[in-house]
C-alpha cells in the first residue's frame, strides 16, 4: 500500500485518471514549465542587459504567485475530449501551450491592473503598483510595468511556437490564438468605455480567452476534427457567460479572504456587471440613489458599501444573477453530454471543470 | 520608349533593378498589404464590438502616416542576399513580413511616445495624444494606447505566422522575432532608467529591431546558409550603431520641418544621447552649467536650447559623433564587401540602405 502511494503521479495518473489528479498534474506539468522558462529567460536577460532581469521578475511573480491555471486545465480537458481513444499525452506540448496560456493572463492582469487602477492582485501588489512604489515614481512604475506585460506576451508566443500542434492544425491553432488576443483586447476597450451591453463585455473579455479560445486550442492540439469543433462551440459559449457572472457575484459578494480582492471591490471601481443592471431594474428610487453613491465612488464607505450589497440581495438582483448562471450551466451541460462527438474521458474532465468555474468561491 | 514607361512596375524591376526602383517596389508592397489588413481587421472588428473599429482606426492611421519602411528595405535587402541566384522574390511573403515589421514597429512607438510624452509623432499626433484629447480624460487616452499597441503587436504577429518562411527555418524565424521583441523592451526599460551605458541601451532599443532583426529575418526567409547568416552579422552590428548616432544627431540638430519632430526634443527630454555623453566629456564647467539647465527640462527657452546647441558643436561633441558614426558605417560597408557569402544583387541593396539610414535626414 506504501509502495503504490509512492508510485510517480504522471503514472498513477494514467491509471486511475480520478478527477483530482488530472488536475494538479495539469497544473504541475504548467508550473514546472513556467519555473523553467523563467529560469531560461533570467539568463537571457542577464546577458542582454544588467536590469532586464527585473522585468522577467515581475512576470515570474505574478505568474507564479498563486493562479488556479484554470485556463490550462480548460484546454487540456479540450485536448483529451478530441485527442484519439488511448492516445498518449504529450506533455511537452500541454505544458507548453498551458504556459503559454498563463503568460498571455499575466499580462493581461498587469494591463487591466494598471488600467483600473487594482493596486493588489493574487493576494500582493498588482504589478504596476510593486514598480511605483520600488522607484517611487507613479509614472515610471506604470511604463515598466507596461513593459513587463510586454514581456510576458512575448514569452506566450514564443511558447505558443514551441507547441508541437498537428502539422494540419497548427496555422488554424495560430488564428485562434491570436484571434482571443483580439477579443480580449477589444472588450477591454469596451470595459473602459463602461459600455452598457454587459454581457458583449463579458463575452469578449473572459469568454473568449478563459473558456472557448483555451478549450479550442487544447481541440487543435488533439488534431480535433471539423465535426469535434463544432460539438464544443455550444458548450464553451454558455460556460464562458457562467463563468463571468460568478465573477461578477464574487466581485461583489466574495469573501475578501478568499479571493484575494478587497471586499466590494467591483461597486467602488463602478464596474459595469451584470449585477448592477439587474439591481437598477429592480430597486427603490431610495436604493438606486445608495447605488449611484457608491457605484464608481473608490472612497465610498464600508458601511454604505455593505447596505448596497444587502439592497442588491434584497431587490432580488443577486438571486437574478444566480439564477441566470444556472440556466447557462444547464445549457453547457446538456451541449455536452447530448454530444457524442467528443471523447467520455474529456467530457467528464470538461463537467468536472464545469462545476469549477462557474461555482468557485475565489 | 513611352511603352517602356508603361512596363509593369514589378517587371521593370527585374529587368532593371536601380536602386530607386527596388526600394519602392518594396514599400508599396508592403503598404498594399498594410491597406488589406486594415481593411479585413476593420470589417472583424465590426463584427467583435461596436468600438473595436476605433482601436483598428488608430493603429492605421499611425502606421500609414509616412514612415520610411527603412525595416522592410532592410529585410527585402537581407532576402535578396541570401535567395538562390535568379530565385523569383516570393512577394507574398516578403509583404506580410514587412508588413507584420512595420506593425511591431507601430506598437513600440505607441507605447514608447506614451511612456515619453512625446505628443507628437510622423507630423500628426502620437496615439495617446490623439485618444486623449478625443475623449478628454488622460488616462483613458493613455489606456485605449496600450490597447491599440496591443492591436498592432497582434496583427504583427498574425502576419509573422502568414509568412510562409522555407520550413527548415521557420522555427528559428520565429524565435529571431521574439528574440528582438524581448531585447527592444529590455532597451527601453535600460532607457527609462536612464542607464549610463548608451551604447548598450542602442544596441537593444534599435539595433536589434530596426537593423540586425530585419536583415536576418529577410535571410531566414531566403533560406540563408548559416555561413550566409555569419556573414552578415559583423555587417549589421555597426550599421545598427550607426542609425542610432544617426537618430541622436537629428534628434538635437535635425531640421523639425524635415524630421517632423519639435527642434531640440532630445535635449528638453533629457535623452541620454551618445552626443550629451560626448558633450559633458568635453564642455567647460559654463558650459556643462547650461546642459544641466536645458537637459531634461520641458520648458527650457528657445534661446538657451539655440545655445546649448551650439556649445555643443563648439566643444566638438557633434564632430566626435559625426567621426564615430562615419567609423561604423566604414566597418559595415568593409564587412560586406569583404564577404564572398553573400549574392552580389543583395549587397548593392545592403549598401545602398546603409547610406539610406546612416545619412538621411529625418
Amino acid at each position: 500500500m506504501h509502495s503504490e502511494n509512492a508510485a510517480p503521479q504522471r503514472l498513477s495518473n494514467t491509471l486511475h485518471n480520478t478527477p483530482v489528479s488530472w488536475a494538479s498534474e495539469v497544473a504541475e506539468q504548467v508550473n514546472d514549465r513556467l519555473v523553467a522558462l523563467f529560469d531560461e529567460k533570467l539568463a537571457d536577460a542577464q546577458r542582454c542587459s544588467p536590469r532586464a532581469h527585473e522585468l522577467v521578475e515581475a512576470v515570474a511573480a505574478l505568474t507564479m504567485r498563486g493562479g488556479k491555471r484554470l485556463r490550462p486545465l480548460a484546454m487540456y480537458a479540450g485536448y483529451r475530449a478530441t485527442a484519439a481513444p488511448g492516445a498518449r499525452t504529450d506533455w511537452d506540448a500541454v505544458a507548453a501551450l498551458g504556459a503559454s496560456i498563463e503568460l498571455l493572463q499575466s499580462y493581461l492582469l498587469i494591463q487591466d491592473d494598471w488600467m483600473d487602477d487594482d493596486l493588489e492582485r493574487r493576494g500582493g501588489p498588482s504589478t504596476h503598483a510593486a514598480l511605483s512604489r520600488q522607484y517611487n515614481d507613479v509614472k515610471l512604475g506604470a511604463s515598466l510595468a507596461m513593459l513587463a506585460g510586454d514581456v510576458a506576451m512575448g514569452f506566450a508566443i514564443e511558447l505558443l511556437h514551441t507547441t508541437r500542434f498537428p502539422a494540419r492544425r497548427m496555422h488554424e491553432a495560430f488564428a485562434t490564438y491570436m484571434n482571443v488576443h483580439f477579443e480580449v483586447v477589444c472588450g477591454q476597450q469596451l470595459d473602459l468605455l463602461g459600455h452598457e451591453d454587459v454581457a458583449l463585455v463579458h463575452n469578449l473579455k473572459t469568454g473568449s480567452y478563459t473558456v472557448r479560445g483555451p478549450i479550442t486550442l487544447g481541440a487543435l492540439l488533439g488534431n480535433a476534427s471539423d465535426h469535434q469543433l463544432q460539438a464544443i462551440a455550444p458548450f464553451a459559449g454558455p460556460l464562458g457567460l457562467a463563468f463571468q457572472l460568478r465573477d461578477d457575484l464574487l466581485g461583489t459578494f466574495g469573501d475578501s479572504q478568499t479571493t484575494g480582492k478587497p471586499t466590494g471591490r467591483d461597486l467602488r471601481q463602478g464596474k459595469k456587471t451584470a449585477l448592477v443592471a439587474a439591481a437598477r431594474a429592480r430597486m427603490s428610487a431610495a436604493e438606486r440613489e445608495l447605488l449611484d453613491n457608491v457605484l464608481g465612488n473608490p472612497d465610498a464607505a464600508s458601511d454604505a458599501v455593505e447596505a448596497l450589497k444587502y439592497a442588491m440581495q434584497r431587490c432580488g438582483a443577486r438571486l437574478h444573477v444566480e439564477t441566470e448562471l444556472d440556466q447557462h450551466l444547464s445549457a453547457a451541460r446538456s451541449a455536452l453530454t447530448s454530444s457524442t462527438a467528443l471523447m467520455p474521458e474529456g467530457v467528464a474532465m470538461l463537467l468536472e471543470l464545469t462545476d469549477r468555474m462557474a461555482l468557485r468561491d475565489r
